[in-house]
């Protein structure tokens, strides 16, 4: 075992996850959790600068709680998750709500002082009935240029997300007509990895903004890639905020404004800090010209994105002194998709990984599990009760966020 | 509206539905899920003849209640389906556990009577340990002969499901050693609506069968496709007797042995019979060059299928007198994945639909959605609560299965 991916885990520690809380079960770290939340703080914006976690990609009460003590705001995407930042701590000026669904407690949220984005023109105009006169933040997808396609994307002509562009002289209208003071805009596109990218979408914005003189924050949303697998390209950070920088400054020296800054990273700030500690369950083959499998104990019901999207995570296979093997891991379900190590970006093909030859009984480390995970899975698919949460203190401790999932729960609804 | 998916749902009956339960919401319709489950159950097969539902399809109690009035028996993917089955009024031996986990319960499932399905050689030999001279069932992995791809399957050299057809030395060497009596065979390979493929597998596990003495029952697996749009095929179910008939009754002949026959249906017994009522909360659009968009209050959190194969799924805007419009249908989630009409097979690109121009407010019905939704969706993404599931009963009463989860059980676990 060379190289392991999920190295805040030692191979003791793992096995005292799995002696006191069983597998599967998600382990976070707060030493790297802290970390990479303080250098995302230390974003060089040239005014101005707060950092939203965007809590979809891992809503556990206790990753909310460590950022809320560093000094992080929330961006909430639904009602329900309003809530829980509240309830973790966080201040209602603190909490910023995106949301597709237009939020059925407009008047509950600004009573509190919970602040509002505008990701519609319903939703404006919703606003401006509830609370005429506030001060608002308005999405916009300001489309994408030449070369856009069809592919969905948080921004251009194939996404849903904010209000299209040329509908600007109607946002204002509306605006006016209520009152509505547009303080913040926003324009998350998800602009992954290329700098020059996120240079275009800050001008883009910057030329929106230009138009709404109220305007003194700007949040260009998330979508800062976080490669998981060492061959993956990550953001580099400085390089954005060198171009975000130039631009804000630019936009400053012609129109006056020196606007404040706001990114919503999810994924950059949770990816690497979380891990699925598991067992192997089993190991076939299908000959000599076939594969050979790994059956581990955690498959959709934890980690969705590999049977989503063809999604890679790294995986340790806690065993020494075993030849290296080729081997498709897969999940507990009795389903085709419940494959852990599909070829990349193709979910219905097999992508083996060389690993220490794995056997049952084996504790199995999946990596890059911090980030739609927990968050995002096919929970009780097969009736696998939903996994515990644990975080792993800087001091050793492993301390328990949340339980594992009783079978009676599962069912308790049902009548 | 010319043509409805969901002919079960009056729009009177859905904005009962919406009035008594909210959206999003599961309605099943008790009428066409006993007709369709007879249907099947009068599958023309020679001798004997079980139908085991693959209760993953759909484990609301209320469908399993339903099935075991009707005769039904269980195909269970994972300890806790048994107990969720047993839990429904199934009698332990009309329960059959076929899992990818080895079961962690043997001992208890043999001394109640549940039957179990050997799905690798290391469950065999758990067996054996646990209850030797037991009866039990073998899962083998036929393989495919000529043609098969690496695409993933439940059957050929890219499927970890089962025991590969070239180790049945090995499984009548440990059956052997544990004096275990293998009674059933095992073959499902997800096999679609091509009945060729039903006849060449029914073969395949004849010629397995030939080799297994003690064998008296083969399982043929589910797979049955069901196209849920006008223009999919749904495999006919005659044809696909006839021809594993013939094969029986061939091997009858041959062999001597009259075997009886199981299916394990999961989709063909509950797709159709399913639909979810949604809301239309918001219509977007971006610009004349691209999309109209109608955002509902369902999406991955209830229906995952679209985003994650790129399933079609029916889609009604229950609204009269309006223009025909091209539509594309998101869901709620901040998630540029959460489309209801992906193109088919892509879930990366828009494929909108002609329907009635939506607004906001309308009743939306997504139908096909009896399989795979209520069973395999992203709870609580985006910290959306669970949704409910009600049963149409045959005199228009709608009985709840389930209540929606509440925000507090979100996070119940959580210490």
């Amino acid at each position: 075992m060379s190289t392991r991916h999920a190295p805040f885990l030692s191979a003791e520690k793992a096995a005292e996850v799995r002696e006191r809380f069983g597998t599967p079960c998600y382990v976070y770290d707060r030493a790297r959790l802290e970390a990479t939340a303080r250098r995302a703080l230390a974003f060089a914006a040239p005014y101005g600068f707060t950092l939203r976690y965007a809590m979809k990609a891992n809503p556990s009460r206790g990753i909310l709680a460590l950022f809320r003590d560093l000094g992080l705001h929330i961006d909430a995407s639904s009602d329900w998750e309003v809530e829980r930042a509240l309830a973790a701590g966080f201040a209602p000026a603190q909490v910023q709500l995106t949301s597709q669904m237009p939020s059925r407690r407009v008047k509950e949220h600004v009573s509190r002082g919970v602040l509002l984005n505008a990701c519609s023109l319903h939703q404006l105009e919703l606003f401006g009935q509830a609370a005429p006169g506030h001060a608002i933040a308005v999405r916009i997808n300001p489309g994408l240029g030449s070369g856009s396609t069809k592919r969905t994307n948080t921004g251009g002509p194939a996404a849903s997300f904010g209000i299209w562009h040329e509908y600007l002289d109607q946002v204002k209208a509306l605006a006016a007509r209520y009152g509505l003071v547009i303080r913040t805009l926003h324009s998350h596109i998800g602009s992954g990895t290329d700098p020059e990218i996120w240079k275009r979408v800050t001008r883009m914005t910057l030329d929106i903004a230009a138009r709404l003189p109220d305007v003194k924050t700007v949040n260009l949303g998330g979508g800062l890639k976080v490669g998981r697998m060492p061959h993956e390209d990550s953001v580099n950070l400085e390089e954005v905020a060198w171009h975000v920088r130039s631009e804000l400054e630019a936009f400053r020296a012609r129109d006056g404004r020196a606007l404040d800054l706001e990114l919503e990273p999810g994924t950059l700030l949770v990816a690497e800090s979380g891990a699925v500690v598991a067992t192997c369950v089993d190991v076939v083959d299908t000959g000599r010209d076939g594969y050979r499998f790994a059956k581990l104990d955690t498959g959709m019901p934890e980690i969705a994105r590999p049977a989503m999207y063809g999604a890679q995570h790294p995986i340790d296979v806690l065993a020494t002194g075993r030849p290296t093997v080729d081997v498709v891991f897969v999940g507990p379900c009795c389903e085709s998709g419940d494959i852990l190590t599909p070829a990349p970006g193709d979910p219905e093909a097999l992508g083996p990984r060389a690993v220490p030859e794995p056997a049952i009984g084996d504790l199995v480390i999946v990596g890059g599990a911090g980030a739609y995970c927990a968050g995002m899975a096919m929970i009780n698919y097969n009736s696998y009760p939903q996994a515990p949460e644990v975080m792993l203190e800087p001091d050793g401790t492993l301390r328990p966020l949340r339980r594992r999932q009783s079978p009676d729960q599962i069912v308790a609804n049902e009548t």
